[in-house]
């Protein structure tokens, strides 16, 4: 593995500036990316997530070939890590007016593969539903933006007992995982929440949309209701570290694994999209 | 003017970790607060908010002898300038969970004295009604956290043709400028929206409703809707820095600038609340 492991505009240190927009306001945008015998896996769906989140905030655009040349430095010789970029307006005088002059921070980071339980991927999760709802606002839905007291509230209302909590907003629609995308299979039909109020558009929320639509599995892009989750047939959670992790229980209600869930674990294993 | 202006956890640095959860989550809590001749100004109800909020968080509670001394530090032989006070939860590994076992970053900076127009304490400003809406978040609503990208895209909406912009909620309720809090003036009485849904409970509105009450004015704290504002005798804005500026126009619609905002600004004068 590389000896550095931080790189901040280019340069090896583990600091930024006390006055970056990222620190005063979370004025920003993030990726977290796996890193697979040192690729970064997906690159070309988190780079251009971060392009077309860059301009719905009005940031300047991101330079993907240089974010590609750092996190190669980065990731040379890396067996299996956590890449994660941040973005952000950059370091400018007091108030929230954004200057269109002030060059971008990019911060790059590699972190050890997190270690969660390989027994998950194979024989599923139990999660919570959390109280902490998420606030509707369509300006910043889907963005992987760096404004996430939801979900660290959210992350704090349990231990270790779930490996992962839901969310609804506020009309108790089921939105997303603290830090995944939930699909619900009904029937032969799969359905995923759509992100057009909040939540996240996850780059392994795409690439399982991509894999079910090359498998003649039909989706539906919508609303998941309180009732919807509790008759569905199969439920599984994705991100771009876990890849898909099958939910066999909430709270104390069963799930159980089935078909279509394992035929998508596989595309997605198949495809390159999972370390 | 001290030479220094910065201080991370009491050390004279301009950088903080770029693990900080500040900076990867806008995981924390802000004060800003006018100095006057070395004084921090209303130094008692920004701490005593300070202390509320990291409660509501979750969070540690500060130590506000200590913020005291580290802010006195920077404040000695300031005439006039602006004390931020930044608190997060501290340096985390990956992940959202708190860690309540990391101590939280202490971040105090001082900054110029803006350069808003003294007439506009005196004359009023105009002021926008911006485009970008506040979500509804209970368990954020009256915090002055980190999260702050909804303040970031409406202070985008206008250059310098506005002193502020105002914000609605979902429901076209008007909740407070991006960043003063509004009060209205209806016949006799006072009113200023509640923070339960969204906005931050400024420690210069609690002022203000402070020395309403002192001097007999009736105060309601409550929803106000667009027509409410439309009908509006007389309005204000507040903050620690500005203290209170009348409104005299929102956008095209003029409003006269009358006896009771100008007693209570007097009040909020004679307080010793404004630098």
């Amino acid at each position: 593995m590389s000896s550095v492991n931080l790189l901040v505009n280019g340069v090896a240190v583990d600091t930024v500036s006390a006055r970056d927009r990222g620190f005063q306001y979370g004025d920003g945008l993030f990726e977290t990316i796996a890193v697979h015998r040192g690729t970064p896996l997906l690159w070309e769906q988190h780079a251009q997530r971060l392009l077309a989140s860059a301009v719905r905030l009005g940031m300047p655009p991101p330079e993907t070939a240089l974010l590609r040349a750092e996190a190669d430095q980065l990731c040379r010789g890396v067996e299996r890590g956590v890449l994660k970029i941040i973005l952000t307006r950059g370091v400018s005088g007091r108030g929230y007016r954004p200057d269109a002059s002030v060059p971008v921070t990019r911060v790059l980071s590699l972190s050890p593969w997190p270690d969660y339980p390989p027994s998950w991927s194979g024989e599923g999760v139990a999660v919570r539903l959390c109280q902490m709802r998420l606030a509707s606002q369509p300006r910043l839905a889907g963005l992987k933006h760096l404004n996430r007291l939801e979900q660290v509230l959210a992350r704090a209302e349990w231990d270790d007992e779930y490996a992962e909590g839901l969310m609804q907003d506020e009309s108790a629609n089921v939105v997303e995982g603290t830090m995944t995308n939930i699909f619900l299979v009904e029937g032969t039909t799969l359905r995923t929440p759509d992100m057009t109020r909040c939540g996240v558009e996850g780059v392994m929320r795409g690439a399982v949309l991509e894999q079910a639509r090359r498998l003649g599995i039909a989706c539906r892009v919508g609303p998941v209701t309180a009732i919807q989750l509790e008759h569905a047939g199969e439920l599984f959670l994705t991100n771009s570290l876990i890849g898909l992790w099958p939910v066999r229980r909430i709270e104390n209600r069963s799930y159980t694994i089935g078909q279509t869930t394992r035929k998508i674990q596989q595309a997605i294993r198949d495809a390159g999209c999972v370390a």
